[in-house]
């Protein structure tokens, strides 16, 4: 590959992808042994909850949180720059708020455009790679159930309720994708999706028939993350091969060319608190994978469990390790 | 002054502060005929209504607002950037707040540093000239009134409140001041003071003794711009004569080298407006100056009549113009 660059896809929203781009952005630039890796991120336009919800419901912008994050993780300036898009405010007039929230839609609103927005964004972060949302339309998910609820918005399908399991999800009204997130599917070397909850996170992507077309009729390699537990409300119980055949609807029956899980056992004191909350590890219940897929197991799980925030506490005691991910990737991408 | 730039210092707060520095520094980077002036704004932080007094007391951040104005003033970033640092939320959990006063209360909050906020405001706005806040401590004011009342703080002297009018203002506990303010007063060639609110955007700069001592002892060419109207609550029915007096208890018997006044008459339809609300334009009563100080008058009012925002009608009816404003300024300055 002298000489090109690889085109390195990650596609989802949320932590997962912020943990795989900050250690694909962490790799890919360090100093010593450049790699070529161009980096574009897809991200998810359907949250409606929290900071965000409030931001889409009291002045009409698009979601900026998914966006926020895949930014600051692509970031190459300064620490203070990065720490001022992730801070929360606690308290006060902008409780629940994070400054890269504000920041975009005060952007959105002055200038007409969302794009805009993130353009100037992107130059003060000095982001190293690309960060393209996947509609720049008001989008929002619906989410059927095995008893014939529907639940309406991202949000409420969030809620870590007692509840039925999830047939399927879809968009509330169809709207148009980004033209560019197909685009760089079909150009993609290698596409990395998740790790990430996949009913609100993952999934709402494919949700575009555009969006899932391309990724099926694109060339790459694609790499399926699983996730480390379980999300109560979603993935119930979910085993690895349940996570899989919940991919199957939407791009078919050989959904990815690998799957990448971790092996090692979480801890026993995240576990507990893990479980006191309705969530358990994935299990790997695949031996023999179908279709050809390959499974690569390792330990990837990270020896630090970030607090975000006090409010945010739950979401954040277990972690895939940035830098391990990127290693088991980058073997993969073969740079 | 061949080789050497005239030290400009700009000395206040609020809108009329920000109308003189957009003036000077447009004229200072006029690509056709650049100037040599070095402009600073040395800026009031006892600002405690609004947004801004909110901030301080949620956050228990420095006052924010008026240095927001002055950066703004002096920057020469893209619009939109200057745009988004006086977008004032008019709705939602916003409301009221500037964006540039969030992004400063953030940065200090993260940093820990007031001077570090404004810092990196300054690079992403790329001001030319140096804004500094008057003191980097916590700091409030009370007016003493002649019926024996005292008023704390900033917030409730500005209230345009029937009252006995104001005898002198202080500091309500003493504090340090930012030792460039007075660094700069010494150094300066020209001081230009004012326009803006004397009680509560002016004066207040001249309540710590180094600042105050440092201004008197200066050699600079000291001007003072008279507003064009009264504030209610604060300098009802004043003439030019009573505002110069007023400066006497802070600056000594002979403030200012030369007096700016505006001759154009406020048109009917806005004289109106402000009758209504109390306020009359201030009334040029001096013939005869005492101390061989100068009195320039000339047409000084800007034919726009700017709205801020929706919220702030009233503030924005009557305008120095800037250009007309920093015209007669370089006329003095003789660069």
């Amino acid at each position: 590959m002298a000489g090109k660059k690889s085109q390195v896809v990650v596609i989802g929203g949320g932590t997962g992808t912020f943990v795989v781009l900050s250690g694909l952005k962490s790799a890919a630039s360090n100093a010593k042994n450049p790699l070529g890796l161009a980096i574009t991120a897809i991200v998810t336009m359907m949250d409606s909850g929290g900071s965000t919800g409030r931001l889409r419901d009291q002045y009409g912008v698009l979601p900026p949180g998914d966006i926020r994050q895949a930014l600051v993780a692509l970031s190459d300036s300064d620490e203070l720059w990065r720490k001022l898009f992730l801070y929360r405010f606690e308290e006060g007039d902008f409780r629940g708020h994070n400054f890269g929230n504000i920041f975009l839609a005060a952007l959105e609103r002055i200038s007409g455009s969302f794009q805009k927005a993130l353009y100037m964004a992107q130059e003060v972060l000095q982001t190293q790679g690309s960060v393209i949302p996947v509609t720049l339309k008001q989008a929002n998910i619906v989410a059927h159930l095995t008893d014939g609820t529907v639940i309406h918005g991202e949000r409420l399908i969030d809620e870590q309720d007692e509840r039925a399991p999830i047939v399927r999800i879809a968009l509330e009204e169809n709207v148009e994708p980004n033209p560019e997130a197909a685009q760089k599917l079909l150009e993609a070397d290698v596409i990395v999706v998740g790790p990430g909850d996949i009913y609100t996170s993952i999934l709402p992507n494919f949700l575009f028939p555009e969006v899932a077309t391309a990724y099926q009729n694109s060339h790459a390699h694609k790499i399926y993350i699983a996730n480390l537990m379980n999300k109560k409300g979603q993935t119930d119980n979910y085993t690895l091969q349940q996570y899989i055949d919940a991919f199957k609807p939407y791009l078919g029956e050989r959904p990815f060319d690998t799957i990448i899980i971790n092996s090692t056992p979480v801890p026993h004191e995240q576990l507990t608190y893990y479980k006191e909350h309705g969530e358990t590890p994935i299990i790997n219940d695949i031996s023999q994978p179908a279709h050809d897929m390959r499974i690569i197991t390792g330990d990837l799980l990270s020896p630090n469990r970030p607090v975000i925030s006090a409010s945010d506490v739950a979401r954040s005691m277990v972690r895939h390790d940035p830098h391990r991910l990127a290693k088991t990737l980058l073997q993969l991408i073969h740079v």
